[in-house]
């Protein structure tokens, strides 16, 4: 059995896929993608995944993309891989519902959303490091047409409307998971599961360092106790700790770490 | 056991999760939302479901929302409930990831935009016909904040530009299934699943008869045979002849069935 997995940061989408692999305790080949190489849309890396986006999971040949499908597959396949972490996806079905009705509001409520902002702050800047000509270039390599224009938009700069919107939408969620987590342990069950690990990875995490406006750590108490009791997770730590080669100048998004 | 099932027309969100109810042969209670009347965001139903949307499934008393979420439950539930149809979620852990990749794709990609045409044609007219004091009475029962909006957008008309790019989207859907229904005979796999019946219930079904301009039949003929080949699934004739009370003059979207 051999495990691949394509990825870049330990942030977002690549640190979402990499925590259950790390949980897992599972062995598997780490493939750095240098997102500032534009790696992710490199013939080579396009030919593993068409949609020329990290992470990947190769397991002995079979390609998965998107983190909740990979995510989802690892506990298809490696349910009982680390017992003493119990399963990331509640045994139980209403669980494993209310897992996936998390999964689903991070996916489509707040992912997005925060990533705006990091590609705004982050992004922005690499693009418009490039010449037009160079950049135009890169645009037409990019396989997912909606990639192609956040790209184009990253350049000439994501308008006010959309992020102030954005930060609504994050607003909202943060507000939503105060709420939940005054009933429930975890995001929705009374066990640590891929929601969790999805919130955090994209928002969770470094909210507080990417909007220090929002008050994150006074306003909301129970996302912060729940923010540091998965940032303790030695798995979690392993991840985190894991090679970051984000631009030293570029790291508002990630926080100073 | 009891199941119940509330919902709306045979179409979108509510044929979504009845087809997999009539696929099992479930024996559930069927609870009809009357969305002209705006049940969904009455305080009966808000009770039910805090979103104010439909379809729900409660099974003894627990609630499922979200469609693919039901669907998903449904399968970890009742698996062999009909064995003859096999189960709706392959149980080769690359087929389940199969089907959930396409799963993401209809519920990211594709619902919200051929939604948005409807909304334009269908739910615009019923807005607008409502005096405006008595639709802001309407809007403030509404318990999502996006909802609120999409119900005001609604009213006042989608931009041509939001309409345009909804078709676009649409466009890209359909050429890509037409691209992947060549390499497998359903949607990302040998067997029919939850996939088949998302992408069909929120656009395949209908979006020959929404959208004439786009010529499906003569344009995508492995898509036509795959929506002919959904269509006659027994389940399927089953819950698109279950009651539709859509107002006759508001049938476009649904079309003249």
């Amino acid at each position: 059995m051999t495990l691949k997995y394509y990825h870049a940061e330990p942030l977002a989408n690549s640190l979402k896929s990499m925590i259950p692999l790390k949980e897992k305790g599972l062995d598997y080949e780490s493939i750095y993608v240098d997102l500032h190489k534009f790696e992710q849309h490199s013939d080579w890396f396009v030919a593993i995944n068409p949609e020329g986006q990290v992470p990947v999971l190769d397991h002995d040949g079979a390609i998965i993309t998107h983190t909740t499908v990979i995510n989802e597959y690892l506990e298809d396949v490696f349910p009982d891989a680390q017992p003493d972490s119990g399963p990331l996806r509640p045994t139980d079905p209403v669980g494993a519902a209310r897992m996936r009705y998390w999964n689903k509001f991070v996916d489509e409520h707040v992912m997005n959303y925060v990533s705006m902002h990091g590609w705004h702050r982050l992004v922005g800047v690499i693009a418009r490091n490039i010449d037009e000509g160079t950049f135009e270039e890169l645009l037409s390599h990019i396989p997912l047409p909606d990639q192609r224009k956040k790209w184009a938009t990253a350049r000439s700069g994501f308008s006010e409307a959309d992020l102030d919107h954005a930060t609504e939408k994050i607003v909202y969620a943060l507000k939503k998971i105060e709420k939940q987590l005054g009933e429930t342990k975890w995001l929705g069950w009374d066990s640590y599961s891929l929601a969790d690990i999805n919130f955090y990875a994209h928002c969770g995490l470094m909210v507080n360092r990417m909007f220090p406006e929002l008050k994150v750590d006074e306003t909301y108490p129970r996302l912060v106790a729940w923010r540091e009791a998965v940032s303790a997770r030695p798995a979690v730590k392993e991840a985190l700790a894991s090679e970051d080669r984000t631009q030293p100048g570029l790291r508002t998004w990630s926080g100073d770490r």
